[in-house]
């Protein structure tokens, strides 16, 4: 190394040894100086620089942790960096042209089924929660905690899922996690490959498309007006069923006791077989009493339940829960090891006192009667066009099926109301090919819109709808 | 139905329609009324019952949602559900039996490597962030965000590693999710089965789990002082390999420059190859600058960047990240379109503004003062041991690493250190049957300890390590 080249700026901000590092570095990169090459002793190089011994060792214990260097006990230093360092201190090239599509135009009326009511969101107690848990005082907080989620937690849901859906289970039996997604992707690792699925159909394709890309087989399943077809069942022969039987998704059809009972007859029969109950929007029946679920009646521990907070609370907050049978349970804690929970610990203790301190089910009642109001508007609005335009469904969740019986297609109405920038939901984004519809059907979901929007959406949706 | 049999008490809080309801649902459950048996009309039962038609109809109307009973158009009601119903309104046999395994004893000492100092957490500038986030004027958070995680979380992480780390990458590259396992199930996801992991050994097991819980092959690399073998990389030929250059866990050992460019090069061979750079733990590294990640160097796009949240700032937040090169994010996009993101958004901005506002640079310094004083300590505790109490490792990172060097075996000293209720982890599990180490050696986490806890908790440990 030539020492006379070495120009250290002691009026810039970059420390002395940051800058003799920085040389030497690229002397190396340069090969300048070569593998093997003794550097000159510290004092030597300290007092040709006129720097501290000090600032020469900080840069070589750098250069050394940085492997440019070595240290020979009572021998020197020696450069140990050598070969092909092609790829070294290139600026690493930023994936700037990675960028995201571009937004779709402007949406005048979105008739998504996945929003909610966001503003009559309790704020205020939210905000008081978070400044009570984010405390000084709960420092154990802010380490790890239980994998399935913190006790209070799954203790506050066990006590939610009894009095709300009859469901008795133990805590130690749930699992809480960031989204149904994350969940079944826990569960579906548990499984054999060769695990076969049916799937309702229509029914909820992104867990169509999950299953299908974890590389399981997800086969549809037909319903019908008692809900899926147990002659379907009878001959795909699943492992696995996924049935929303309290609320079916989109159509709102209720699986009748018998079909029920036949389910789990069904999965009784197989010591493998189990029904996965996604218990969807059952907070938001509007006529009598809620629909018991499934797992209420799975005395044999057939029944894995899938709950969530994204509809009855908000979707942002990413906190959903299964219960495990027994046996899966078993499996989930003995080969799961590796997983911690997917929840921000903070967030659940906040969610926990959120439900033991009533305000969830105040929230719940107050958000049974907003829906409701806006789902008898929507039908009084759709009223004066019957039959032409019929709502099709039951009377509870936060959308309706529209179908459209005049001839139109729905190919023509979707040109339509991308023209008025008019975001519909046609029955075909939610079933197979197999499923065919005399009439087209478009799913609308309400709960996002304020009443006067959905008065003004509807107006505009009649126009399409209308020959 | 024997109608005179109905006993409808007005005394109880249950509502009339719920006893007529609940009395028709035994009835059929009990057979006492059998399949397609008519049912009285609804005046006349009202009229019987001495109740309004309103309470009737209430009633049928629920029977006929759960499918108990089915409406026929000016034909009246008839019973539907029939079969076997030996499923149906079981109590739900609870699981009360599974309950967690029991509590370890309680211990004295833990030097478990994953705890982190709490005591330093600025709790009022979280919970001040907290309250400007959860604001009325935030409705739109509450909604689904992007699956990627929202851009001002990516765009604050973006800036983060480019100046803490030298990486300069777009946001968009960038995915965020609960914990660096979530993030890894993800990417696993998008692999094919046959895909091989080379992985560091010793090293993070953990990760070992995960990629074989998930149905891939995940083999040892050996180490070197250089870092991770290369000849160990060139002979087992795999896609991926799993490294800590920055600091190896739990040894703290530097990868060496040459043996980063001679990964680089391996991985550049083949256009499916990629390493996977777990950051761990770098931003606490005790002498001169930081060590420059691999990321930075990689301008051909084969490495895969995991940072996290967990150590520099609480690991119950739960949220981790990963900067994927171009061709990993093209699959990301078009294959996990069912992915929302796993982190809640609320949770997302907060952490953003954090991070913007300076705070996280300010709370990383601070910390790793707290954590360099608390490593001198123990240094220096340990320091009148030598030779026979050896520590080993790096000037970083929120554990030491302790070797024995007096005869004493690693089974002896656990069993002494049970007896003493102190948790030891010796480097046995962080390792393959293949590692052996001439002396038991044993992970020493200190982070989660204060100063007085950490002089009496080494007293403890020396008399563990004495003959």
């Amino acid at each position: 190394m030539d020492l006379l080249s070495v120009h250290l700026d002691k009026t810039i901000d970059t420390p002395l040894y940051e800058q003799l590092y920085e040389f030497i570095k690229q002397e190396i990169i340069q090969e300048r100086l070569p593998y093997g090459q003794k550097l000159p002793s510290k004092r030597k190089l300290a007092n040709h620089l006129e720097v501290s011994q000090n600032t020469v060792e900080t840069a070589f214990e750098q250069l050394i942790a940085e492997g440019y260097l070595t240290s020979r006990p009572r021998m020197g230093f020696y450069v140990l960096a050598h070969g092909d360092l092609e790829f070294v201190e290139h600026a690493s090239a930023p994936e700037k042209q990675i960028s995201k599509a571009d937004e779709e135009p402007s949406i005048l009326f979105d008739f998504s089924p996945n929003k909610i009511d966001t503003e009559a969101f309790p704020f205020s107690v939210w905000r008081s929660l978070n400044r009570q848990v984010i405390d000084e005082s709960h420092h154990d907080l802010l380490l790890l905690g239980d994998g399935q989620g913190d006790r209070q937690l799954r203790a506050a849901i066990a006590h939610y899922v009894y009095h709300a859906r009859g469901i008795d289970c133990d805590p130690d039996t749930i699992v809480v996690g960031a989204g149904i997604e994350v969940l079944m992707q826990q569960l579906l690792s548990l499984l054999p490959r060769s695990t076969i699925f049916g799937i309702e159909d229509p029914g909820y394709q992104l867990m169509v498309k999950l299953i299908t890309h974890f590389g399981f087989l997800g086969r549809p399943l037909d319903m019908n007006e008692e809900g899926v077809s147990i002659e379907a069942v009878r001959l795909l022969e699943p492992d696995y069923i996924y049935v929303t039987p309290s609320n079916h998704f989109p159509y709102g059809t209720v699986t009748s006791i018998n079909r029920r009972s036949q389910l789990l007859q069904w999965a009784n029969e197989g010591e493998d077989r189990y029904i996965i109950e996604d218990d969807y929007d059952s907070e938001f029946r509007y006529t009598g009493k809620t629909i018991p679920p499934m797992k209420k009646m799975d005395a044999s521990g057939h029944v894995i339940y899938l709950g969530s907070f994204s509809k009855s609370l908000i979707p942002s907050l990413r906190i959903s829960y299964m219960i495990l049978p027994k046996k899966l349970l078993e499996q989930y804690r003995n080969r799961l090891t590796f997983q911690q929970s997917t929840v921000s610990r903070i967030d659940q203790h906040i969610l926990a006192r959120f439900i033991q301190t009533g305000h969830f089910e105040k929230h719940l009642n107050r958000m049974r009667k907003i829906y409701r109001r806006k789902f008898e508007f929507i039908h009084q609005l759709f009223e004066p066009y019957k039959p032409s335009i019929q709502l099709l469904g039951e009377q509870s969740g936060l959308h309706v099926v529209c179908e459209v019986r005049n001839g139109l297609t729905e190919k023509e109405i979707l040109r339509r109301a991308e023209q008025e920038r008019i975001k519909l939901y046609p029955i075909s984004y939610y079933a197979s090919k197999n499923v065919i519809v005399s009439h087209p059907q478009f799913v609308i979901g309400f709960a996002g819109m304020r009443e006067e929007e959905i008065e003004e959406a509807v107006k505009h949706v009649i126009t399409i709808f209308q020959l």
